[in-house]
């Protein structure tokens, strides 16, 4: 599976239910550097919910968080100035969260990859699934802004709230990266390659980026089967439109479905499931040479996003016959 | 004044009470690097103290500390070998104190000398006084012990408790290092050089041990004076005794003066304050050559603390005479 943060980590715990050997491919575009620590939102959004660490109501991040530290830097912020150059005031940096920061940059300081310290992390985590990162090459999201701002992703995402419109995204670093360690491998050797109902554009799109992993997906002997993020014309959650829009594509879960492509025309899917509110898309997307089926795509509970799961195999079934 | 932590920071509350302009030399051989963050416990010790944020109960760290980040990287080096060999277990690391060494770090890869660090983080602080570094270089005591193993002298302090005997000490990375800027200048233009009841091995001693600032003292105009931090032949705080013993240096007011040594016979000091309970030392000084006076040395409030700093400038009236 290729995964981003909070909608990823969610359809993963469904997927788990069904006991099958899962493997996420995490997006690393997000990542940023912040007074040398190097946080990993997306892969630590993944390992702390199927760790059982993450909160709850704010789907990233750790339960029972604080933030002295980060008041603390605040404190220095507003009496030193060039301190204030050095702590973005619109980052949330728990203190529990930032002993894994701090422990995965230092192992990164002592030459060790993105790919081997996410594996120590989650030997304390035991998510149940092997996370890789795309690549172990660091690469970052930046956005170009309709006021002619470029900003990291996290700064358009987390302090403009996407509120100012975006004309386009560059993965800085994606073209001289590589597969992370076992990627490709798990690609070429999987049974089923899932895209969850993550950001297409800023998450499974960066991870797709790093040279190798599409030709990988487009490659594979397994079905791909993507699941929409958008239901009745809107992001379920996060601000994928706002994504979409500044590539130009629809909010529309038969537009995502098309940017995605059918494999048997070079694209990336075989088949798509789209919630039971956009039934109407299922003639477009088929006609587009991808499978497609309608069903309850709302990860209300467990169960609901077990079912999902149980969906995206039944269509790789189906692609199969 | 060349001070070291604790007893020269609560010295200094005494000395700004007076009014006076004052430069502080700050030991550095304690400073240590703990997952990238840099820590200087004793020019943090001064600048929380002067700056009101000290804890009172601990003399070290912040008021109203917490213990969130150790605490979760604790759980980190429970589950995750290579975690436990990043995470020294005896070295306590406040949250609030983490985000002054994340500051200082970032300025310090930023290429940032300390001492412009220091001066930065005292924008906030405002201690009321000057403090230097004594060196921009990394500096770092290691103590060799009596079962053969070299540690850094943190280790020794805090995890040993100094109960393992050391042989000796070497400050690592001394002879290549050089005075800060304004160090030698604060030096050569004092109208009074103090040595306060610091640990006159592991942290006047190491000051002394950057090449020019025992030079730059043997030159002064300013006459020199100590405090004895020896008091009834016991050290009034810390392990000093386990440190003189190490360098063959007996625990006694008298023998720590000739230690440090007469000036007008080559050694540092013109003056030496001895507490009342040793006035049977104030002969033995004197005929070494310096000026001795005996007096309350118990830093028991800031009154008589004052009357400590009051004590060693009317010393040094007398040697000016």
């Amino acid at each position: 599976m290729l995964s981003g943060g909070i909608g990823g980590a969610r359809f993963l715990l469904g997927l788990r239910e069904l006991g099958h050997e899962v493997t996420v491919i995490g997006n690393t575009g997000d990542d940023l550097t912040i007074l040398g620590l190097r946080i990993c939102p997306d892969l630590d959004t993944v390992m702390y919910t199927l760790g059982g660490g993450i909160s709850a109501e704010r789907g990233w991040g750790r339960e029972a968080e604080s933030f002295r530290v980060r008041e603390e830097l605040t404190g220095y912020a507003e009496s030193i100035t060039s301190a204030a150059d050095l702590v973005p005031s619109w980052f949330g940096l728990g203190d529990l969260d930032l002993a894994t920061h701090l422990l995965r940059a230092e192992w990164l300081r002592r030459g060790v990859p993105l790919s081997e310290v996410t594996e120590r992390l989650c030997e304390r985590w035991r998510p149940g699934v092997r996370l890789l990162p795309a690549t172990d090459s660091p690469v970052e999201t930046h956005v170009d802004l309709v006021d002619g701002r470029r900003v990291h992703f996290q700064e358009w995402w987390v302090r403009l709230q996407a509120e100012v419109a975006a004309t386009g995204f560059e993965v800085v670093g994606a073209s001289s990266s590589a597969p992370a360690p076992g990627v490709v491998e798990a690609l070429n050797d999987a049974d089923l390659i899932v895209l969850p109902p993550s950001n297409p554009v800023v998450s499974v799109g960066v991870i797709l980026a790093v040279p190798g992993i599409a030709t990988a997906v487009r490659n594979a002997a397994a079905p791909v089967i993507g699941l929409s993020p958008i239901v009745g014309g809107a992001p379920v959650r996060g601000m994928a439109d706002a994504c979409l829009s500044a590539i130009g594509v629809p909010t529309s879960a038969a537009a995502v479905a098309h940017h995605y492509g059918s494999r048997s025309a070079g694209g990336l899917i075989d088949g798509w499931l789209v919630d039971e509110a956009d039934a109407e898309a299922v003639a477009a997307v088929t006609g587009g040479g991808i499978r497609c089926l309608a069903v309850p795509l709302m990860m209300t509970d467990l169960a609901a996003t077990a079912a999902m799961a149980s969906a995206a195999i039944g269509l790789a079934d189906e692609v199969r016959r």
